[in-house]
């Protein structure tokens, strides 16, 4: 039994419940190595904490040898039967938060005793707190990020495009050994800084005197790194400063609070007075950080509604930002990692504003 | 109100819910033409019979005058307190496929006496049947695969890698205007053929006497083509022959008896029996076809276990295969269109066996 599903059955026998059903393809990838994307296809692994575990497959699936009790059905089966028949369907059952509508619907329709509860949290949770050999990987995609952003401020130019930067990260994020992106990179000029969904422009061209803000990641043996940095090109002029400083002191006044036993709602709150009684607020409403591992953006976050705590193990980022419709947006981005008493920024390149260009 | 969100209603009243909570982004603009990846975020378009209908939206969704009430909230809400409020929490609700577990437990936790359904067929039967729009457009994005695929054909050389192969496709793609890709590429030469996830690889070449499978499709204006062929490298064997014609009888078999009121699961029959009793029911164990439109993957497919008829207007592939592990693997695939009285061929490129390279 490896350590990360003891501790998913650990949290299942505190929750009270005997059976879960995980169907996140990154949870079962977490818990058991195997990774299938299956498409809209049922593809799950039932937890029991009596230590029987099945998996279901689909014979599309090449997956073989799980060391689990396998379930194969075919297309001509009736999945929601085949689940049916495995579970104790007049009991308890916990469920991921991955798990759609097209399953559960007729799983609760076809089992009126089964009782379906949240269960997520006893998967979820295991996989928000890293252990040595995930932080190992995180810190050096972070590694990887930190010197591709340092190479970005060093080739960004006036005139050149939003797609042009964009692409000279991504190529660098490869021969760095990165086998993917996080996500796909940002990139914005002046304006386009204050939108958080802008895609690169292939014809925006670089001004004097206009913020550029880079939001990126890439992903490195199967873990994400996430950060952000707004450069000036040239110049920078006085309200640009302003707003600069104070994201920049937003950062870091939460995460300075960061150790184990602080509330998320309480980390936000250092960011969010901030910007708040500077008279800013309208120009953030977005929670201040998201947890990260696998995927970019994990389960669990850093926002005013989250009254969890901060646990060793734990990497999430910290990014707060003003975003002014029409005119430029400021982000400032870092993953931290809470230790044993205190936290790690697994992000080092310079916050302080600077000219690029 | 526009004609499709017509059909939805109608569907709706037919079937006796008042209220249909819609999340599937691609359904959403289906109806309202307003796209947003919400990614874990809510967002969802409850409708109504009574038509007042309304949007969930985050702020971070840059959407504007959707013509619907709109419901806005940001990360700091809590998302499943402004959904309730908004819906009837003592009545039925539709919920569609896509709503995720992580909303919709806690919604029935929060709502006792909800009783949340099965609504996904109100706007996925609508999906499935095309109005002259959409026809003409999937039309268009099938000329363009037929194009490259016999472009692809002509390009095929012994000594290439799959690579090589599945990124001249994609070039070509994009030439002739798509926007993207149905899904990645499959190119499979010999025994790699029989894994129908097989990614391309860019060290194995093709070898004379071995298959050549390809499986592709492009979006072109929003929605999907796709299409498989199997040629043969310089020569072809008896037993390849012999297999080959065995899988075109079967897709012109099941094609063949397509036109409205016949049941999916003996469109099926035609293909499955005709391979079961050549004895080679074993190598292929998945179903017949899928619908496709915005998605490769559309709601629906044709399979032993779908006994509902088809209509004018669906469009949905026909892709019966042999796969023989460590040897190879044979499959024809052509999307087709029910017509008032049978159907057409969305795709034309020739079935029969052919040498290529």
């Amino acid at each position: 039994m490896n350590e990360r599903m003891e501790r998913v059955l650990e949290k299942m026998r505190k929750k009270g419940i005997d059976q879960l059903l995980v169907s996140d393809p990154l949870s079962i990838r977490f818990l058991t190595g195997i990774m299938v994307h299956p498409g809209e296809r049922l593809y799950a692994l039932l937890l029991r904490t009596n230590g029987t575990h099945t998996m279901f497959l689909n014979y599309l699936y090449y997956v073989s040898d799980t060391g689990f009790e396998e379930v194969w059905f075919s297309d001509m089966d009736d999945q929601i039967g085949v689940l049916t028949e495995h579970i104790d369907t007049k009991g308890v059952i916990g469920i991921d938060k991955a798990f759609p509508a097209r399953f559960l619907i007729p799983l609760q329709e076809r089992c009126p005793e089964l009782k379906t509860i949240w269960g997520s949290d006893c998967v979820d949770g295991v996989r928000a707190v890293k252990n040595e050999e995930e932080i190992k990987i995180m810190r050096q995609a972070s590694v990887i990020n930190d010197m591709v952003m340092e190479r970005a401020a060093a080739y960004i130019k006036e005139g050149m495009t939003e797609k042009q930067i964009a692409d000279f990260i991504e190529a660098e994020y490869y021969k760095e050994g990165a086998t993917g992106l996080s996500f796909d990179t940002i990139v914005c000029f002046g304006a386009n800084a204050a939108d958080q969904h802008h895609s690169p422009s292939e014809t925006r061209t670089l001004k004097a005197g206009e913020c550029v803000l880079i939001d990126m990641g890439c992903i490195w043996n199967g873990y994400c790194s996430d950060m952000t940095r707004t450069f000036y090109c040239k110049s920078v002029d006085e309200e640009q400063v302003t707003i600069h400083d104070l994201v920049r002191t937003a950062v870091e006044k939460a995460e300075a609070i960061i150790k184990p036993g602080v509330r998320f709602c309480d980390i936000d709150a250092q960011a969010r007075d901030l910007i708040g009684e500077a008279g800013y607020g309208e120009y953030w409403k977005i929670r201040l950080g998201h947890f990260i591992g696998q995927e970019d953006h994990e389960y669990g976050d850093v926002s005013p509604i989250n009254k969890n705590v901060a646990e060793p193990g734990m990497i999430f980022s910290i990014e707060p930002g003003i975003y002014i419709e029409g005119k430029y947006g400021v982000r400032i981005e870092d993953l931290v990692l809470v230790t044993e008493d205190g936290y790690e920024l697994l992000n080092v390149v310079d916050k302080k504003y600077r000219t690029v260009g």
